[in-house]
């Protein structure tokens, strides 16, 4: 019967009207949170200037990147492409709309980013991507890496998460202090690479990567630092315990220390929001701050929402210090990953209230049953009138695949002003008087 | 200071927060009428195979679709671009789902668009257009073309239109059976283009035009009938009387009516739908209805919601028979048009409902202020609490831009349970006692 590929792009999610209306309902508590919370919606283009996009990123992202191009161009000559992430593009709208703009500005962006990635299970090329982020105007308070932590938090705890998930926080100075004082900072990207990694390869491969840019007594300095995570008095007191005497490393624990303490201010205390050393993220753009969020039980999915700090991202673009700080929820990737954990069910809803269904077309019945249809719908009812010229047991075939009462519209109704509403769950059925 | 072009790319809507939020505000009143109105939402990705973007479009739509690439590829060998509508996309959609879903198959679709036009004042390469469809398994009633224009019609009741709109619905298959009866069949495609493009040149220029492919006798028979417009009964009278015998035509005259006696009854009756025999409609697509809506004191903006009956679109993929009929506000130049005309004003909006300050960032403070905050969230009130560590006139400053309330929170209103709330408006402030 097909004639045509009609599948969707892979690496796309298509869903069903029921599952979207589950999708778009997680989306829109999220939003609910973060305009509570005090954060302004924004949207920019989903196409950006290529220079955009690259003035900070290169490397992997170069290769993931979407370009545009028409006919007779080349990915060379492409000097738009669709845009990764939200955090780039909100760097160029903050520096853009600078004057008109109030600091901090703490924004939200709810949107699809995209990434040419290879096409795996799970793994998408085109994905929502939920964002809050604060950026100030010359400095901006660590209490905003609380806050955004803090909301992000919020966020999840509105989704159907299959059980209880706890914040891993850290702070790139941290490390990069650590590391200076090892006197290892030239192999920092190395190193950062290495414990990224940590939790995804045996102990020994982790001693291993490292021995192979630090003698022993470093390779085991850092092993033992990694290893620090747990609630924030014990970690900062291990962390204190160290003797590092590096300003950085001194400044990132402090840093650390007060996030922790403000976010215990901001959520419930049953949220385990812990410091944690192999929390480093990827992205070259953080600069103090860095956290990430996992499922306890879960662990094989990895993170579910990040974030952190970027003091430089704007200096790209501008003289003037914007430093900002934010995190994501990654929705598309974690609907999916609900969706095979039953935590998101393939419901048989019936996504409409009412279905009338009038018995001819006549303008009387038309108009009565349209009529009918107005009220209901001023209380926010949805109202599905069926305008098929289908056999009526047919119609209420259809019926009772998409709505929860339904009502046939005769002559008799119009004159009597009474109705018989069936509700299709349970099959009982009630008069009502309507006034119209 | 900026060192870099920090534009978005032309072409592209970026609004500030508060226009942001009035653009949101009346997406979503669209988005509820249409849900109310029994429409499920759906998403389909933003990429598309290229093959089913172009597989019935051509022509124009081949040079304007945005083909994406990978570094060392060409437009010519990209086999992905971008939807330029939601219709061919929803043809495939349906004909790919359609085990899972219900038919007729009622949908709405509303997120950007994209097309490699030209950029100009007022033209967008990348634009949100909100849609509905319905979808028909073998037959489709044409009363559906009359819920979908009185959908549309109640949407744009809910926008800060300037003055009075009309819808101006017309049936290709009249023109279509007109042609054939005048023998003008091969000329289809150039007439339906001469009559597309009336009412943006003299009179005697589209006489010139048809007379390039008809006599004069002819000429004068599409002049006189592209003329016919008005109310249901009057058009509907004229075109009968014309005395043409094609079956086509007389089918469409009586689709026509069929649609204006029902829209009549879904709408109420101060909104006027006319018939038309100047709107065909460009996209070669439609088959039978077709609509454009007007703003009566603005002709020069053009259509600003339109769309038609398609009834082989999904031919393209399927041999099932699936014809549809849907339509589209293009909201993204609606908005901007709305704006020129001083319909939709840069308000000095203030989007938060609350700011609070706290003194401090000590634990008990903090810990006050955010159950305090988490209260007033709790009843859908978005509450901001300044963090940044500037003076507190900074602070004050930074929420009368804005916030509606502010109130400062020291050591007393932790204590007392009361605080001062500032109306930042009237300047009023009235102490309140909290319990948290």
């Amino acid at each position: 019967m097909k004639k045509f590929n009609t599948s969707p792009i892979s690496g796309a999610q298509e869903l069903l009207p029921a599952l979207q209306q589950e999708f778009d309902r997680l989306k829109s508590e999220i939003n609910r949170i973060y305009t509570e919370h005090g954060f302004l919606h924004i949207e920019t283009p989903v196409i950006e200037r290529t220079e955009v996009l690259l003035a900070k990123a290169g490397g992997d992202t170069e290769k993931q990147i979407y370009k545009l191009v028409k006919t007779n161009e080349t990915a060379k000559d492409a000097d738009q492409a669709l845009r990764f992430d939200h955090t780039v593009p909100l760097a160029r709208y903050a520096v853009e709309h600078a004057n008109d703009l109030t600091f901090p500005f703490k924004v939200t962006q709810i949107a699809r980013n995209f990434r040419g990635e290879r096409a795996q299970r799970g793994r998408f090329r085109e994905f929502y991507q939920c964002d809050v982020d604060v950026i100030g105007w010359n400095t901006l308070s660590v209490a905003y890496d609380a806050e955004v932590i803090a909301v992000l938090t919020e966020a999840l705890g509105t989704l159907p998460l299959p059980g209880v998930f706890r914040v891993r926080v850290n702070n790139r100075k941290i490390l990069g202090g650590l590391l200076a004082e090892l006197d290892l900072a030239e192999y920092t990207t190395g190193i950062l690479d290495i414990i990224d990694h940590a939790e995804k390869v045996p102990l020994d491969k982790t001693r291993d990567a490292l021995l192979e840019l630090a003698n022993e007594t470093k390779t085991q300095k850092i092993m033992d630092f990694i290893e620090i995570c747990g609630p924030r008095e014990d970690a900062i007191k291990q962390l204190r315990g160290m003797g590092i005497a590096n300003a950085d490393f001194l400044a990132g624990v402090d840093e650390l220390d007060e996030v922790l303490r403000l976010v215990a201010t901001m959520i419930p205390q049953e949220i385990a929001v812990v410091a944690d050393m192999k929390i480093v993220r990827g992205l070259d753009y953080y600069t103090g701050t860095v956290f990430e969020t996992m499922l306890n039980d879960y662990p094989e999915i990895g993170s579910i929402c990040s974030g952190g700090r970027y003091d430089n991202l704007a200096g790209n673009y501008t003289d003037q210090k914007m430093p900002g700080v934010g995190g994501s929820i990654g929705l598309t990737r974690l609907f999916f990953v609900l969706k095979e954990y039953g935590a998101v069910k393939e419901t048989n809803a019936q996504p409409i209230d009412f279905c009338l269904i009038p018995m001819s077309m006549d303008d009387s019945l038309m108009s009565f049953t349209n009529k009918l249809a107005e009220t209901w719908r001023k209380s926010s009812k949805s109202v599905d009138v069926v305008l098929s010229d289908k056999k009526l047991s047919d119609k209420m075939k259809y019926a009772g695949k998409i709505a929860k009462f339904v009502a046939v519209i005769g002559e008799n109704e119009v004159t009597s002003g009474k109705i018989r509403l069936k509700d299709l769950a349970s099959g009982d059925e009630q008069e009502i008087a309507v006034e119209l």
